[in-house]
């Protein structure tokens, strides 16, 4: 008899991202021999003392970052299961945000639970959470810097993440309050950060499902209070804002938004590669933006144009609202002599002979 | 002293799209012109004996969609308000869909009400509901099948219709528990229909506004109890679901989702365009489709021309789900001798010696 269809779904996703991880590594070291010093039979010269010729590589490192609670310890569990029948070795990282009273006892019991699974090496790091942002981003930006400091320190090649495609839902969702296009609807990638270090196998499996392959599996899991607590918006999306969803729409509406994600990705991602390409066009010889240009591209391209070129300038991406590229774009599209426009980080914008100008005001 | 402010801000917005009616109106004529047969002084030609040359063209007429509710009354009053001060004639129709007991008086009294406001030519039409795609979608079939009707027995120029802000945002949210993709996500467009004769003055009014319009000018508004309905989807979003997610995210999430309708419908509109474009070039010389030049494309480009694809083949565009694209996209991105695909409307698709072929099964 088979595992639990849970487990046997949480592992047969782990399995699919460690095959990919896999692939990825041997392209690396492909390139990586392209590029080190080799022995030439022509030429007088000796192979790189540090470069042994023909010592096997070290079986690939791959990490989990694991809270303690059911999506990460179910991502765990498949992890320890799955990684050795491939070669792969597997470790684990717990992230003590220092948040709660206790959270130290609490990333020791993970460490211990990481340890009871058969990973290693397994790391328990403290940060401290600063406030930028909100509480939500400060912790965020905390955990990602601590878990690439641990990724680098090993050397690991991919850091697998447990958000499931409830979380891809609820990120969709916080996306979409921000009214700032396809990029905000296009929720977390699959593989993201430097190298594409960061992995996320759950992309498609319910949290239902991990809590329910922890269960057969008799994995304690913790439930972080912050996750019920009203105070963050996701928690109140979670409980309330989503259900009510549901209850308006139908039971398929989580994996219609993860559906949502990927499928704006995918676009925003062709629109940002079209934008990049139409660029140079609409530039003349000194390299200003000519307004007679931008007008003929699709609004869609020409308002990314206006973005990058804002960015470019100095405004911080995340204070640049559609609002404000709606009315950068009116100088282009419905000239009537405006003034210069003021946007985030000092930037000005204006139009001066048939040009876009763009710059630190 | 002026309007009150919601006066104001709906007689602006009407003022605003008869200004875009009367622009088309003057190009279209000219177009028109140009076409028409014209005295030619070198030629033994007498001008077209139905074309009088110098009599003065008819003054347009604007005709607005009303049901007696807040939206809809508010719009009526603000085009009897702006359209003689611009040469417009501006009449009304109501539809009786005959749905409710009682719905033949309610339409005699918003003619009643329509004539009150000096509107003219006013008119009630009887419809007869059908079955098909369920209540909401046949309602609304049978409604513009009439609006269409009464529009070309009396040559008008445009028919406003009164849809809000807040109509906008649930649709934004019925589009994404699809799950479809960005068009589906971008709302109703402010002109839309043959030659764009239907208009959408207030998609940037939120009801509140319409509904106090009507208030401040004693105008009468009748409440349709189906938008009470629990029965009806759009009912439960907007009086259960958006509230909810209002709560969760904040106030701003109707405006957001406005937003977010106009970005995607730009970016659909974009996407849309560069496939057409590129269809051509990923054809062979007797026009199949090869899958080696469509792996090369980005894949919200790629998916795009498959959907047009089975689309042309006879496949039904509302039964084509993003599941059954991605699942002809796997023969071209995944290829391991996959079988044919069964795609609604007994189309299907296979690859065949490196062409994708997508035809009636």
């Amino acid at each position: 008899m088979g595992p639990h269809p849970a487990v046997a779904a949480i592992r047969l996703a782990v399995r699919r991202v460690l095959h990919d991880v896999l692939t990825d590594v041997a392209a690396q070291r492909e390139l990586d021999s392209l590029h080190a010093p080799h022995v030439d039979a022509h030429a007088f010269q000796t192979p790189h003392p540090a470069l042994p010729a023909h010592e096997p590589p070290p079986s690939p490192l791959v990490l989990v970052a694991c809270s303690g609670g059911a999506d990460s310890m179910a991502l765990a569990s498949a992890l320890a299961f799955e990684a050795p029948k491939l070669g792969i070795r597997a470790g684990a990282v717990t992230v003590d945000h220092g948040l709660q009273a206790g959270s130290d006892l609490r990333a020791a019991e993970v460490v211990a639970r990481m340890t009871a699974l058969g990973l290693g090496p397994v790391e328990s790091l403290a940060v401290s959470v600063g406030r930028d942002g909100g509480p939500e981003a400060a912790a965020r930006d905390a955990r990602y810097a601590a878990l690439d400091a641990v990724a680098d320190r090993h050397g690991a090649a991919a850091v697998l993440l447990g958000h499931t495609r409830d979380d891809q839902a609820e990120t969709v969702l916080l996306g979409l309050a921000r009214g700032s296009g396809i990029r905000s609807l296009s929720g977390m990638a699959a593989v993201s950060g430097t190298h594409g270090r960061y992995r996320r196998p759950f992309l498609h499996i319910d949290r239902q499902t991990a809590r329910k392959a922890c269960m057969v599996q008799s994995l304690p899991v913790w439930d972080d209070p912050h996750n019920a607590d009203p105070a963050y918006t996701r928690s109140r999306l979670r409980h309330e804002g989503l259900p009510a969803l549901e209850k308006a729409l139908g039971k398929g509406v989580v994996e219609a938004l993860a559906r949502t994600a990927q499928l704006s990705r995918d676009d925003a991602d062709a629109l940002d590669s079209w934008a990049a390409q139409a660029e140079a066009s609409v530039r003349d010889a000194s390299g200003r933006l000519e307004c007679a240009k931008l007008f003929a591209l699709p609004p869609a391209v020409r308002r990314r144009i206006v973005r990058r070129a804002a960015i470019e300038a100095g405004a911080p991406a995340g204070a640049l609202f559609a609002r404000h590229i709606e009315e950068v774009d009116r100088l282009i599209t419905g000239w009537r002599g405006q003034g210069a426009i003021n946007l985030p980080g000092k930037v000005v914008a204006q139009r001066q002979g048939g040009r876009l100008v763009i710059r630190q005001g």
